[in-house]
């Protein structure tokens, strides 16, 4: 059976590292190379981060290439996230993973992407995980390469409440103008936003089985100390989200995700709205579906898929 | 113990219609006249719907002004409800109810509402469950007499999807603007939006019992038709919301609901999202909360009052 | 020959004083009251910056009716201007006005307005010379007055450059949403806005020789002191502009001004151009004209005008 | 002396064509290639456009890079302009210029522009006098090449009235985003805009004067056929306006043109304000001037270098 080639498009806080883990770690997933992009955390920070989880995985042959410093339109600020992913993006645990050997690319995410999309002999799944900067760009830098991407498959968005703000989930919230570029791009999109990655979390329980299982679920272990933090006091989540992991664990099987066809598109105006997804679940828009959004999980079947992938890197 | 006196405003369709039963058949309320908005249907149509509900039920002495025309800002098309409320508003039963004998005052409906809160000598409440034009523009006109309002409870808004669209619900999608000026109005105000209203419904079989049991009841259940339709087929909603019924409720038997208070306001800017209620329920915006928003509602008891009202004025 | 009627909404600072002697000094106008609101200051001190004039002039018999406190959406701050018409509005004179012995009226300015419309035999003109937000109220709350007002005469707006920002003029943007409502009422609109206003001054000469004309003409110029400076220091303007004088002065004598039909809107949206009029100069937007736009102004015989009209009340 | 190095981004209707022939024909300047733009018309007539230009002038070893299709987030239509250049974008002449024997590099407008400036030793100037697009993907894309970027010189936007609408230039209103990248980039900016290219202009006499003086004037002449009605019989300009001209006669002689440094932004929220460059010419936004704007222009040595040039290509 052939794999599924990917490029993974990262601003590597701590479920970004465990998404990685899943895509490295399970046979079915090819990843071409990952991209970098600001987002949990500078993008010098993600791009080191990036980095230290290929050498943590062994998977020093990956190329990586650094990105987007900032969004289209609206403005950056790293501080806001670090009660979530730590100063140092992944935990701040102790000692840290070491300075990684490896180095990122000299070209930028954006020529990676579409040097590997021109070489490609056939299409190529995208899986943004983070701000949708690098695929914007892309998009307007290369409308020509546009047959040459199989399908986006992000992690973003949500039909109802946000997790930024009230009603604006945090990897559009971040650029929003992106977001609005990618969804009317005529391109194939699956959106893995929080009506689905709210269901599919481990149990504070479950995550703390997974400390003695091997080696990197152990370190995977220590880093999520802030970030169980973040969902079970401040989220008040019953467990720990793997939102990142959602679009990998859709690519490798599909069956473990329902969906609907929906018209989505970003809010670029608003005041308190700006970077909501707006999701015609009443198709009250006269506007053609343009994204397959996740509604829910089937929760023990996608962790398992995450354990699987621990075990086998190690 | 002292009756609770409200104005109510009303853009009388079917909900509507039942809602003033409600308001009028019971003892702990006392209605001090309606005024009436364009909304469900045009301005003409709900002013002549209340003073034909107000024959039916025998309060020929209720005063009734007749409001708002039209929205502040935005254009307002009164075509795009008839599938709900039916062309006359009120489910284009046959025989129709019959034309009324009474008429409304010659005054506006902002003068009466200002009128009687200037005579008034203890604060009263409003009760708007239609756009909130009259409302926003007493605030305008008569900032003098906002210590006069003892707090407004409002049908409409959502703390999660729309009706109108997916994100706006029908009265706040109406008139944007004016639910904003009411929410920063620092008035007390309670919102019973979608998230409580949805689950407020007589079921399809439990409004079929309706039909017998005394004279309001079975008028009411001819017109309820079209709107079973809406809400069955169209909405997907498990019975015949209440929507209007449930301010007028939560006054009489405050326990009935669950609520919350939050930050509120209405989008004014957003492509999509003109008319949201955003809801801070992350508490992401460092506002003071300034509505207490329904949530849930007990139903049993919701639908056993609406019932009384009925038998009360048959 | 019958007198003009009109009620003139101001939020006196120094240029308002100056019209209201304009309108009280010139036998074709007839003042039936003055409305007041907030802009050049709070609405307190514009009050009684206002009836401090109407004892200057011994105009004492005209009602006042208090009107706006703040803007429909957007927030008023008070501080901003006063280095315009200084601290007290009208110039910080030393000795100061005499508080005055007379009294705003106990109603409303809305209501003011509508009661007057209503008992007019004929229709009556407005002339707003601050934020529209009582014209605006007026619309809303008294739909059905409409046909009794015969014009409304406008200081405010811009073809081009503003004078609060790069865009927008100081009245329309205090209250863009208030200028919105006027602009689309179907009302007759003039619009005496910084295109011809800029070309209504008083050289720094002129004004400087009004000192010993007369009583009023003296008082005066003592409050256009800091009034100079900022037109003069800060504004690089020839002159004094005389803007709120000029719509009473195109009612006086219409052939003063040059004017265009135009459609106008004020723009209720833009981060940088909110309260900014948008003036379809070049007849772009498919909109049939709404507003009569002054483009010039003969200067010479409009400042006598005013002149005469101190002569004539001192 | 050395010379001017620019990449010039065309869109190439007539007064494009125009400024093509005064880079080609002026030896200060070294054009190292065009790239495209859709604006005048689509991206396929003017990249054609723009050969056939490069054939006429018998340069036909400069590079053309086909770029952007259309605008980031607005809609393009292309319709709406050939009644100002053409259907062909250069005056529908007849015979039309022959079909061009070059052809546009493989690689996008925006790789050309990375690749040219990554392997230059010394900073390049970009010249876009269209809509931005290209500009802006290529600050996204490669924001690692800003400081290879010398200066951005623009034809575009205006301090005061626009062209395609009240208020905005055609250029900043086919892509407003674009230009607000631009604009907030940091990169040094000269904007060339109506202010100046107004005052830019042959008389309908001198065009005329132009036809037998050589051969390039002669077919110039005949495409401005189309152009002249636009500006004389629609506009009511004095003359020709060089719009797209000016940017390059700056670069030659920046004596020609009376600047001053603004603070400039491109609104992208209003709704008949959208695409319009804000000019903060009052100082009142309180940020940093970030772009030079061109105020005035001589008009004779202006049009002295466009005849200079007509005459060195033929």
């Amino acid at each position: 059976m052939e794999k599924i080639k990917i490029i993974m498009d990262v601003d590597t806080g701590i479920d970004d590292a465990i998404a990685m883990c899943l895509a490295l770690g399970n046979e079915k997933i090819e990843v071409l190379g990952f991209t970098t992009t600001y987002g949990n955390r500078g993008v010098d920070r993600t791009t080191e981060n990036t980095l230290k989880i290929l050498e943590l995985t062994g998977k020093t042959d990956i190329p990586v290439a650094k990105g987007a410093t900032r969004p289209i339109v609206t403005p950056f600020e790293e501080g806001i996230k670090s009660f979530i992913h730590g100063v140092d993006g992944i935990g701040d645990i102790q000692p840290p993973l070491p300075a990684p050997s490896i180095k990122p690319l000299e070209i930028s995410a954006v020529e990676f992407m579409a040097q590997t999309l021109r070489d490609a002999d056939r299409p190529i799944t995208l899986v943004p995980v983070g701000p949708l900067t690098n695929v914007a760009t892309l998009i307007m830098a290369h409308p020509e390469l546009l047959p040459k991407i199989k399908e986006v498959v992000i992690m973003g968005g949500s039909t109802m409440q946000g997790n930024r703000t009230a009603v604006a989930e945090a990897n559009i919230a971040d650029d929003p103008e992106a977001a609005y570029i990618v969804f009317k791009s005529g391109l194939k999109i699956k959106m893995a936003g929080l009506d689905a990655t709210h269901k599919g979390y481990f149990t504070f329980d479950e995550i703390k089985e997974l400390a003695d299982k091997n080696r990197i679920a152990g370190t995977i272990y220590k880093m999520c100390d802030v970030y169980i933090t973040h969902c079970r006091d401040r989220m008040k989540l019953p467990g720990l989200a793997m939102h990142d992991s959602l679009p990998v664990a859709w690519l490798i099987n599909p069956d473990l995700v329902k969906s609907e066809d929906y018209y989505v598109t970003a809010d670029i105006n608003g005041r308190h709205t700006y970077g909501m997804t707006v999701t015609d679940v009443h198709r009250t828009l006269n506007e053609k579906p343009n994204v397959t959004v996740a509604l829910d999980v089937d929760r023990l079947a996608f962790i398992k898929l995450i354990e699987d992938a621990f075990e086998a890197l190690s």
